[in-house]
């Protein structure tokens, strides 16, 4: 509470402040029905350079679930307890016109969003492997691949190395929870994004990506030099990696390699 | 030796180019006594647009030794391999200028680095955890650590969470290989850097680490706002994730905050 004051008071610029809410993962947050609440809340409006905006909240629990039922579940009490602190808010006579929720297993399955006022899902905008795992998203409907050179052959053992390792991927493992673990990531072709059947990037090392097949590798349908695209573990990390999206346009051809405009990325945290 | 001979024709631009030699990892490049290295300087050499400059090597398998007398066995073969592989190429009339040699642990207990021109160590400058492990650096010779806040406190769970997570430190675990695991890195006093025993960050979400205690946490001496430094478990992944170094005078007072200059960083890849 003293921390919060300070800031609440240190600021010269007008600022719009939301209450973490813990809704259930025990992270970061106060609980909706808990004595912090309002004393944050109270501290916040009475300050005289912020303004309460709301409440908002994250189920990141929501990734231990595997099942559409757990999923909706845990998305209802993200909702209600959000809402719930929303509404103890207001009874008290402060405003909170923002009621803030998150964490995108929840969004894609969740029964209803009465009561809120804004979703922050991250994943969503793109999707991933673990996310096609968890069930949230197809394969082919994941929007980012990160595209890489085949370098060097290593035929006796069944490999090949691509340009792209832990710098370009990341080096989250969040398929390894999984039943079908991908490893850093699914190899497809650089042209149509078609997977290429049982290649995946096994491990990485801080440049390279070991490629392994699950049968013998098609070695000379990948020569040295041509290219791949790898559908990466955990879509946010491997973005945070670059300074901007190269956009290709899906419908253009057989996938296309055009690239018709690029977006550039807020990094940092 | 196809994409070679095309990137060899293919440069309106003249480049200095080396032929990578495998000294036992068997990941990328040549081996030493192998008709590849012969053929493959044979092209640079004719190609117009490219001089012929040397062999590299890294012996990534440095860091499966566990011993200084592993990594000195290993450094013997790194060296080895990539003098033998140039004098191969003097020996039948092309220049090799350029020995160069990587590697950390090689660089730290190699016998001799007769015949090498030059070295080029990733972790040398800065060191981390993963070295603190393998005995190639004290704890109290790492050069990076990342600055962050305590942003909440779990008392019941023995627990508090900073607002460096994956993003911040990486998601790298090379620690996980050794005896001694320092989870994401080990948490430290933000202006001494001196270690807080037992606190390490143990795991991390995407922004949130979370930080565990040995024994009791001293949450009274790490109130919500407070500073921390983090000693990062992988430096090559951890710095990748900014843009520039700020750099402190460790012999000012008690190891000081001032930044007293910012040097940028070449990223990518």
């Amino acid at each position: 509470a003293r921390a919060i004051a300070e800031f609440a008071t240190a600021r010269a610029t007008r600022l719009k402040v939301l209450v973490e809410i813990d809704c259930g993962e025990h992270r970061t947050g106060v609980l909706p029905d808990g004595p912090e609440l309002m004393e944050i809340a109270g501290i916040l409006d009475a300050a005289p350079s912020v303004d309460l905006d709301g409440v908002l909240t994250h189920a990141g629990h929501s990734y231990t679930c595997r099942t559409p039922e757990e999923m909706a579940a845990v998305a209802e009490e993200e909702r209600s307890s959000a809402v719930r602190a929303a509404d103890t808010i207001r009874e008290a006579g402060f405003p909170c016109p923002t009621v803030s929720t998150g964490s995108t297993p929840c969004v894609m399955f969740a029964r209803g969003v009465t009561g809120v006022t804004e979703v922050r899902p991250g994943v969503y905008m793109f999707g991933d492997m673990f996310h096609a795992g968890l069930g949230t998203r197809n394969i082919d409907e994941i929007a980012i691949t990160v595209l890489a050179s085949v370098i060097a052959h290593r035929r006796d053992d069944n490999q090949l190395y691509i340009d792209a390792g832990g710098l370009a991927l990341s080096k989250d493992r969040a398929t390894a929870a999984l039943d079908d673990d991908c490893g850093y990531g699914l190899v497809c072709d650089a042209r149509t994004t078609e997977l290429i059947p049982g290649l995946r990037v096994a491990s990485v090392h801080q440049e390279h990506g070991q490629v392994t097949g699950d049968g013998p590798v098609a070695f000379d349908d990948l020569p040295v030099g041509s290219k791949v695209r790898v559908l990466p573990n955990h879509v946010c990390m491997t973005a945070a990696a670059y300074d901007a999206y190269n956009v290709i346009d899906s419908d253009e051809g057989e996938g296309g390699t055009e690239v018709i405009a690029t977006w550039g990325r807020c990094n940092g945290w």
